[in-house]
């Protein structure tokens, strides 16, 4: 097999970006990501591109296609992958495996999703919620949320966990964000309550009291709120990578993806044998770790899938580096700071970072990327040189786990 | 680059399949893939499904996580690729490149649509028509048929060609469809001129005129007229795919997979500098053919992407079987039939095995297995040892050519 290296990334800002479509997401991140690799006069084999839902959110077919002929990389090869959530992931995996077959040399991944300008209520929620099974659990109501919700409740009984420590991950990530400038949010939860508090909204003594409050941080799906789910954002990411014999030609540090693992868990959530454990992150994150011929202990940085927080405590177990039940008690003591024993998501992670669905895999590991470069600025983590990452699709049914190396 | 192999193959058949879902289709066709592949105590790798429009026709998203888990192949990685009417192309090309690399060694790839349910005038021809560029095309009115419209005009000015051989195309395709009992339309034109006679519908001295009456051959996109078009249908087709070094274990004839070429070109059609000419299907067929050491002379059977009629015609040039022009010619002297030169489409193609988007480039390939393995049954190319498809996505702005052979 080929060895596959990344030598360039770019980045859209996420948020709420009004004047952009999503191929001009598309083409901006790649288009940065070509200039940062220095491949801009060289030929393209192909292009793979991670999107959710360009069909129900954009109105468009073909993104690939008309992304490949935008950015001048005709006549690249060009291929739509669709994995919910994990879309960007997937995509990573097809472009990995294009090279390290050794049938393409230089590729282009990029991941996107535009869904801000959508105002219909409940549209984009409702598109997601098509990623829970039709019968068993769509028709009763259930959606993403919802068994956030409920794996939420799970683990704080089963686990005697806190929910002010499922807490504590989201303001962490609001710190990192705040540290982010690419982030949708960069702000703190701590100067969201300043805001509040100088609107007149109310007084709290500390962050988690105001954490608590209906007003400011109502109930999404009990016991998640707000401020315990991540945003509805726009943005794209993207990563050229090439066969790593000539990655040193374009790039002086180029960044190795070592290993990647994808598994697959029950549709249906109700038919696991055990709620509070991501079965197919286990699986896929061994085989991430055996491919790279590293264990958990061996990683730097993580960026993990925290599109409700409970989910960075339950994933940050599952992919080893703490005991079952550990999670959230680890991120409330610090372990999971930027600076502390296995610093989680210093981009921010899909909390403050934003989450636009296909961009998330995608940009989870440019953030790796910058982390194992030196070049992440106010949220390095000092001395980073592996990172592994967990990009999650529908509601844990296909997760993908990549672990990257500077070398 | 490990070599690939096909060791089993799965076909539902294709038409209007009221009492099937999206992913029902899929599993039918992948499970009698995997019986046919003596694999259904394996332990599968990965699933890749091809599918155009599963969110806009079907409300679903996640299908190919959806599928593993109906199917039990559980843990295995899912991914679901996307390329408009080539879907079912580019999922064997990740499918070959994931085992090409070295990661996995057994592979189910599978593409499906299901669009006959819907009843909304217009719907699936629009969403069809998203494949086209948003503001040079779509919003002037320009789908797919209008362009394949345009091009037969120029191709039979350009060329001095007749719209009768286009006809003939679709009269051979008939027939060869009449011999294939998973074909949508297992009859002749003639067969339906016939019944047009018995009902008193009118009266024609041969299927050419029957094939120019307004009423029982309306025109779709002058000049082309129904019986130029492919239908809408339902349908799904699979392979198992595995290491070529294991593949004598499953199966006593595994075909293999030596080249597989994709190329894009514009979006914009216009911006073509030759609007009778597939660039994309040159560059990608030239590359096919150099990855297996093979020139068009070796070819005995093809599956081609007839669409429209007149895409067999340009596609059987530009993929090299004749000069340009000479393609519909060589079609009315009955070169491409079964026992001709260079049989096309002894399946039916497009227009009358039908035509569901995603599963079509898995169909193809489908064919071709059969075909060399010698179970073509009434409509087998006698001899066959080598194969090459054409598989069609967006109006030639992202094309896929395989090859495959008995060895």
């Amino acid at each position: 097999m080929k060895q596959v290296a990344i030598i360039g990334v770019g980045h859209t800002k996420f948020g709420t970006l009004s004047d952009k479509g999503l191929i001009n997401l598309l083409s901006d991140a790649s288009l940065e990501a070509i200039s940062n690799s220095n491949t801009s006069d060289k030929d393209f084999d192909s292009v793979y591109v991670g999107a959710m839902s360009p069909s129900a959110f954009n109105n468009l077919s073909g993104i690939a296609s008309a992304l490949v002929d935008r950015i001048g990389l005709l006549p690249a090869a060009a291929d739509h992958i669709k994995n919910g959530p994990a879309s960007g992931g997937s995509a990573i995996k097809a472009g990995f495996q294009a090279i390290a077959s050794g049938m393409d040399d230089l590729v282009l991944v990029v991941g996107g999703e535009k869904m801000t300008h959508i105002t219909t209520p409940g549209y984009v929620t409702s598109n997601i919620a098509t990623l829970t099974h039709p019968q068993a659990e769509r028709q009763h109501g259930v959606s993403l949320p919802s068994l956030a919700g409920l794996l939420t409740r799970a683990y704080l009984e089963k686990y005697d966990a806190k929910l002010e420590w499922i807490s504590d991950i989201a303001i962490k990530n609001h710190k990192n964000g705040a540290l982010n400038p690419i982030a949708h949010f960069q702000r703190t939860i701590e100067s969201f309550m300043e805001s509040a508090i100088q609107k007149g909204k109310g007084n709290w003594n500390d962050v988690h009291e105001f954490l608590k409050d209906d007003k400011t941080n109502p109930v999404i799906a009990d016991p998640l709120r707000l401020f315990h789910v991540c945003p509805i954002s726009d943005g794209a990411a993207a990563l050229v990578m090439c066969n790593a014999e000539i990655a040193k030609e374009y790039c002086d540090t180029p960044i190795l993806i070592t290993g990647i693992g994808q598994a697959t868990d029950t549709h249906i959530v109700f038919e696991r044998e055990e709620l509070t454990m991501l079965e197919a992150l286990r699986i896929c994150s061994d085989k991430a770790y055996k491919m790279a011929h590293k264990t958990p202990k061996d990683v730097d940085v993580a960026e993990l899938h925290d599109a409700f927080e409970i989910l960075e405590a339950v994933q940050s177990e599952d992919i080893g580096f703490f005991a079952k039940g550990e999670g959230a008690k680890a991120a409330h003591e610090g372990l999971t700071k930027i600076g502390g024993k296995i610093p989680i998501n210093p981009s921010g992670g899909l909390k403050a970072r934003g989450h636009p669905l296909g961009a998330t895999g995608v940009a989870q590991v440019v953030e790796l990327v910058w982390q194992l470069r030196g070049e992440a600025g106010k949220r390095q983590v000092e001395g980073a040189r592996t990172g592994i990452t967990c990009n999650f699709g529908g509601f844990g049914n296909n997760i993908i786990s990549i672990i990257v190396e500077r070398y």
